[in-house]
């Protein structure tokens, strides 16, 4: 079974789909916001991506948030509440941890169904 | 192919379910506890969420255990070696990482098979 | 059906596939060496371990990467980027984060398609 990429560089895809499995990881694209800037524009980037794999926001089955300040979470946690389907949360965590790019506030590692 | 999921909040679920693969996150529940009563008391959570989704602790993938203290690793696998029943051990990784419950001194991300 | 481990311990398995997913955890061997060293010693694991299973590295879905400290990035960049056969690239993260054992520079976690 071909495994399907989008955004795909030396180093990393952008996505890559698995029969029905799907793994992404999306960064911030402006490096001067504040973290909620930072997170609407990785979530909507999510959404972009799963999209592109044929799924929705509404199919996640786990995430990982990657905060550079744990302390961020409240003013993730306020936009990822807004931008999940009602009744779709996926299993979830959230850790602080340093990233390679120190000006992105978060990354979010995403497995979703297709 | 549906998701199925229990413990749906608008944040997270405790655990989804997709055809073969099952996806958790499981945070203890004492919070003044030490280590090892929390260890177990996560170990016994992931046990009840993969029983609801139809798996058991034998059916483990690959298990993510984030420390609060990394130094509390010989505390975790003292509890983790006795609870692992013997030749299901699966794939696993140790880090330490901020979480962002103060109180919790571990949480654990699990990916099973049905 | 079935799960299939190598390397299995009482505490983890060196891997363990299930169906078209494969899942493993990959440690360095020489611990005094330095991060490019570590690294590849890290990635030629990967690779053994995914040729065990019936994979390869052109076969990778998403890994990541931990570091002990996170400015080796570049270095192991620079061994990854010559690894990956090109157009093969998974998704991908990398972040900084204490590891059991102190001398390990870094592990990598890696989720694979057979």
């Amino acid at each position: 079974m071909a495994i399907e990429r989008h955004g795909t560089t030396q180093r990393y895809s952008d996505i890559c789909a698995y029969g029905n499995s799907i793994y992404l990881v999306e960064t911030p694209q402006t490096l001067d916001a504040n973290v909620a800037t930072q997170t609407r524009e990785v979530l909507a980037g999510v959404e972009k991506l799963l999209e592109q794999a044929g799924s929705d926001k509404s199919r996640l089955l786990m995430v990982t948030i990657y905060l550079r300040d744990i302390s961020d979470a409240i003013a993730v946690n306020a936009v990822w509440d807004r931008w999940v389907p009602r009744g779709t949360a996926p299993a979830r965590i959230c850790i602080e941890a340093k990233l390679t790019h120190h000006d992105f506030l978060l990354e979010v590692a995403v497995i979703a169904a297709r």
